[in-house]
This record gives C-alpha cells, structure tokens and sequence, in this order.
C-alpha cells in the first residue's frame, strides 16, 4: 500500500502532558514530512472498547494509505504484542489487545505482524511509553515506504474484545448505549439494518430507554420539540437518543452500557 | 481569492471524540495538501454567539486566503441554509444562521452562496453531521481552487444574530461581560473606541461591575496588586477585567452577561 | 543552526478560546511552510515550574532544528524580557522568566538573546498577549532562517526558577510528587540515578509516599495487584508511584508537592 503520508494518532493520553507531543516529535524526526493528524487524545484511560469505537468511527474518512496509531494500552511493558496490520485501504498501528475489534470483524481480511525488530524502534524502549519508543517510530518508518513485513513476524489472528451486539427476538430489538457524545446525545450499538429488519417504515414502534418512551423517528435535532425525547438514526448508522439542543445523558442520568429496547407495537399510542 | 491552502477548524464538537478528526480526513482526502488548523472545538454546545465572538477574535491573523470553517450547528439536516462567504481577504464555510455576525458587520461588503451543489458534498448526506458531509468537503473543494460560485447560487443576505452593544448615555456607557477566558478574565462588549468617546486620558472615571469598582485603568496584568482587581484594554480592543494571577471570574463570581458601567465622574476618590 | 521547519507550542492558555488559533495564524502569515505542532496548551494558569517540567519532558524528542515556543507569561506587558535562546540542537522562544530552567541547567552552554527588535514583531505590540505579537513572529521568522543575534541583543544568563531537587541523606532519599500525569500517576523529582546511587539491585528498600510504603520495584504498570500501589522507574527515568489501572492521586488523595522518602532497610518485610 501507498502510505498518504497522514497518520493519526488516537490515544488515552490526554492534553495536559506531554504524551501526545513526544509522538509527534518522533514521527517527524523520522519522517519530516509525515502529516501527524491529532484524532483525540481523550478516550477515557484504559478503556479498549471506548478505543476501538473511537477508531472504528473515524478511520475510514482518512485517505487511503492513511497510518491509523492507536495507544490505549493498559498492558504497555508487559506480554502483550505490538502489532502493525493493513486492512482494506488503511494500515494500523497498535497494542494487540482489541482495539481493532470494531474495525476488523470477524470476516475482515487482514495482513498482520507482530512488531518485534527493534530497529525499527527508538533505544532505549522504556516499559511503560510504547507510544513515544515503539508506536510512533514504526508509523513514522511506515510511512517512509517500509514494508509492512519487514517489521516483524506475520501473526495469523489479532487478539479480540467482546463487542456488545444486539439480540433480535421476535418483535423486538434489544442493544444499549454504547457512546455518549459532546453534546450528551446516547448513541446506541442497534445499527439501521437491524432496525430495517424489525419494522418497515409503516411500522408502529416503542424505543424504551430507562422509564421514557418514543413512538416514532425523527429526521434531524431540531425536530425535536422542549423536552421532548427523540430517536434517530445518526451519521455512523446507529439509533440515537437525543434532546434537541440539551444533553439527553445529563437530563435523563444515563450513561454507556444502559439498556435500550426497540418493540413492533400494534397500538398507536394517543401521546404520539 | 487565491486559497492560502490553510483551512481553520472551529466546533462545538469537542475534543473526546472524532467528530473533528473525521471532518479532517475528508479534507485531507480531497485535498492532501491542505493545512488543517483546529481553532478550537470547545465552542459551547449550540451557543451561536460564542461561536461569532470565537471566529471574530481569530480570522484575520491567519494569511490572506484562508478557509476558515465554523459548525456550531444546532439546525443541522433541517431548513437553515449552508453557506459559503468571501469577505475581505477570507473565506468562510458554516450554517447561515448568524455565526459570521461579528466578522462581518452591517456594512462588511461580501459575496455569500447557499451551498446547493451536492457534487461537492459527501454522498450520502446525513442528517445529523454536515462538518463531515458538507462544510469539510466544501472547505476542501475551494481551497483546491474551485471558485465561490461553482458552489451554489448566490444570496444576497446572510442571516445574522443579535450581538449585544454598549448603550452610551451623556457620562456612561453601559456594557456586559461578553466572554471569560481561560484565565477566568472578564472581556467586555465595551470597546477602546467607546471608552476614548467618553473620557479623556485626564479623566475620573469609575467601572463598576456587581458591586466592585475600578477607578483606573492598567497597563498589564502585573501591576495588579494582590486582591485588587483591575481593569485594562486588551488585545482586541476591549474593556478587560481581571485579577493578577487569579480568576476574577471565579472569585467574584462572574459570568458571560454580567452587566459593567463605566461612568465619568468629578470626585477624585480616596481608595484611589 | 538549520531550522526543521517546526515550531511546537507550549502555552498555558487553555483550547476553549481562541489564544493558539491566533498563534497559529501569526506564524503561517510569515511562514506559511512552518509545521506548528500543538505540545500542549493545558500549563496550569502561570506555573512557570509547570511550564519549565513541560518543555523538558518533551523537547529533545522533535527533530534537531525544532523552535519550541513556551507561553507562561504572567509578567506579559511588564518588565520581563522575551527571549530567544539556542541550546544544543533546539531554539526556544519564551519569557524570560525561568521556564528554561529545566531545560537549561547551570552548565548547558546555550546562547541567549532578548528580543528588542520590534521589526520582527506585530505592530501594534498588544500588553496582554505577547503570544501573538511577539513569540509567534519571532518563533517564524527563526523558522524563515532569521539569525538568533539578528533578533535582539545578547544576553549572558538566563533568570532561572528554583526546582527542587531531592535531598540525598546517608540511608535515605527525600524528594517529592513533580507531576500528576493524565492517569493519575505520581511522578517524583527522584531520577534512576538518585536511586542507583543509594542502593543495589539487592538492596531492600522502602518508599514511603503519605501513610503507604512500597517494598519494591515494579517494571510496569500491569505487574500491579488490584488496590496494590506500585513504584517503577518511568520513561523518562523519574520514580513513580502508581496503580494498575486506576488513578494513585485521586485513590490516595495525593497532590503535587507530596514528599516521598526512598528508605534503605535491612529488614525483609513480611508483606512483601
């Protein structure tokens, strides 16, 4: 693959220190022209689902040839591999624990090695900033036009995370939330083609979130009348629970992982 | 105008998640070459008038020819317009709803288009996020060159907010805290050009703002004695209070709205 | 000294305004091939020993040739001076109020000047925001190439600010907490080489950080039982105390300041 020469970087490391600022240091020692692209630095500390949603909603935007790195890594020092992967257009970059769940299902064909050829890495490689000693200078080699082999050994199979999917019953969907935006909007893991299989368009419905109801789908935010809840598919395809222009999360105290069922009902309900 | 190639980025979307990592990588997609700048995401969610004053304070330091990109957004996918300015030495590329209202002024000569070409959008548009499917690529597209008029049909009037102005009676001008950084210092809607009207270098005057007052002005922030709150003209031209080395905000209990009087007075005051 | 074409940003003025954005636009408007790379702008408000521990835990990782612009200026507008300093293979841009001290101990040998030529300034020179009237310029115009000395004159010492160091005693070291980082690990003034000078691979030792005592060094992070605190010898060679995924400031209630003792001990501890 091309490299485009942009990578990204994705990390846990937030803005206060100077994490973030080491990588793209070593990047552009390596690679001058390299085009460092901040994603977000603040998935919350050692959450490997929250990095895997974060990539997996992000990456595909990049051009092809784009180096995605993705540092949240709890195990950094420890057992646990360092891997490179090309998948599709794009190659990544990442500790071997899951991250790249949601990016690769289980179906996705992928090239991946275990990074394992310390030249390819600063010296010393400290135990506990893989990020600044062993993510970022492989990026940055990379995007020079390395190959993906000559950073290491092939692996055959990427370590895994669950990732919570829907359980689809007879008239129902059930799924939860798995993100709360900025704006405290709580996007759900129930997908369109799942809603697309439950319920055509004519179709009377429940979404049942907490001890609140919604009846029916709106188009866009501001649809939504003072205080009144709404549903919608969002930009990445997921059902969304919104307040137009105040946060559903801090309203109504929900939080990620919070229940959410979608039921085929036959009463039209007089509140609609 | 010919694009400078830098392409400013300023959002309510935060920094916690990707919705600005994803509008960067359509631009850079479109555009390999542009120079991404973040601005700043931390507009306050929906707050059109934050986002004017934010865009205000920082346009006209980038070259001439940059795209200067503003989605604070709470109409998206309903029926405001999207629209694309020139004005001045700039470009602009946002919701026409009132957000370019301190750049540009009731007399500002400009060219505006709604964009209604969806070749240069995203395909699909969704509903919920135009930074990603409209304003990026539009971004993207003209700082490629292509001209304001390739991307929609002219309008003859931007729509604008209220922003609020000082009134000016015979010995006072009345204003209002329009912002509070992040230093917690209080920025005025009072300008130098107001203050120089009222009162000449020789001149008593009082600032009062809740129940302090200020009876000169400072240079810098330093010469702020310990406790002593004061007050000076700051880089934009603006009436300015501040404690040195501390939040004036935060001690006096002080937000975005609170009302200042600065007034002539004739009695050289004791506590001077 | 060949400058790479990067200037890195070091500022305590936080993302929501738009105080960096204006940085930025200063500095492409003189150099529009500058790369400006965010380091970060989240210095606590006027910590100078904040902002010195910043730069120095980062600089030296961006390519020989880098212009790192530090901005923790309480004194802007006052009678400090503004500075350009080189020292090794870096140029620094920053008040002279003692942020390079930790870069620049007694005996780097570094030449300095102050910056007392307004050519190489915006004009008008703002009292409250030197950030984009003079450190922005002056950090482009080196990037363009632009000599130290032709950028003010010479200066021969640095103001320098107290750093504490720790206190070596016959059996023990005294230092104390540094740095909170953004996982809430408590890094310490106490370097690898304190630590190999007071005791052997062998020795037994105990590290005392409030009413906790540690028995050992870990390597990393994960080799961390739940609720065990650990000590480890972090990436830039500093102590520091930690728990395994979660946040040793916040469970122990540890802030900066907190002095920590390093302990040589004969006695095995049973706990161990």
């Amino acid at each position: 693959m091309k490299p485009s020469g942009v990578i990204t970087l994705s990390t846990d490391f937030g803005t206060d220190g100077t994490f973030s600022a080491c990588m793209k240091g070593v990047i552009l020692e390596i690679n001058p022209n390299a085009n460092v692209v901040d994603s977000t630095h603040a998935i919350k500390p050692y959450d490997i689902n929250a990095a895997a949603y974060s990539i997996a909603t992000s990456y595909c935007y990049f051009p092809a040839g784009t180096i995605h790195v993705i540092v949240v890594d709890p195990g950094v020092g420890g057992a646990r591999d360092a891997v490179a992967v090309e998948a599709g257009d794009y190659l990544f970059v990442a500790p071997n624990n899951g991250v790249l769940s949601e990016v690769i299902s289980e179906n996705t064909p992928y090239d991946a090695v275990r990074l394992d050829v310390p030249s390819f890495f600063r010296d010393p490689v400290s135990n506990t900033f893989h990020g600044r000693d062993v993510f970022a200078p492989v990026a940055a080699h990379l995007s020079n036009g390395i190959g993906l082999t000559e950073l290491g050994s092939r692996i055959l199979r990427l370590n895994r995370i669950d990732i919570a999917v829907p359980t689809v019953e007879e008239n129902c969907i059930r799924g939860e939330v798995k993100y709360v935006d900025a704006f405290g909007n709580l996007i759900t893991n129930i997908t369109n083609e799942f809603l697309n299989e439950l319920c055509r368009s004519t179709s009377l419905i429940e979404i049942r979130i907490k001890d609140h109801v919604i009846y029916q789908f709106s188009d866009y935010y501001e649809q939504g009348k003072p205080d009144a809840l709404i549903a919608l598919i969002n930009s990445n395809g997921l059902l969304e629970i919104a307040f137009n222009r105040s946060s559903a999360a801090q309203v109504l105290g929900i939080a990620e992982r919070c229940p959410i069922v979608v039921t085929l009902t036959t009463k039209r309900n007089e509140q609609r």
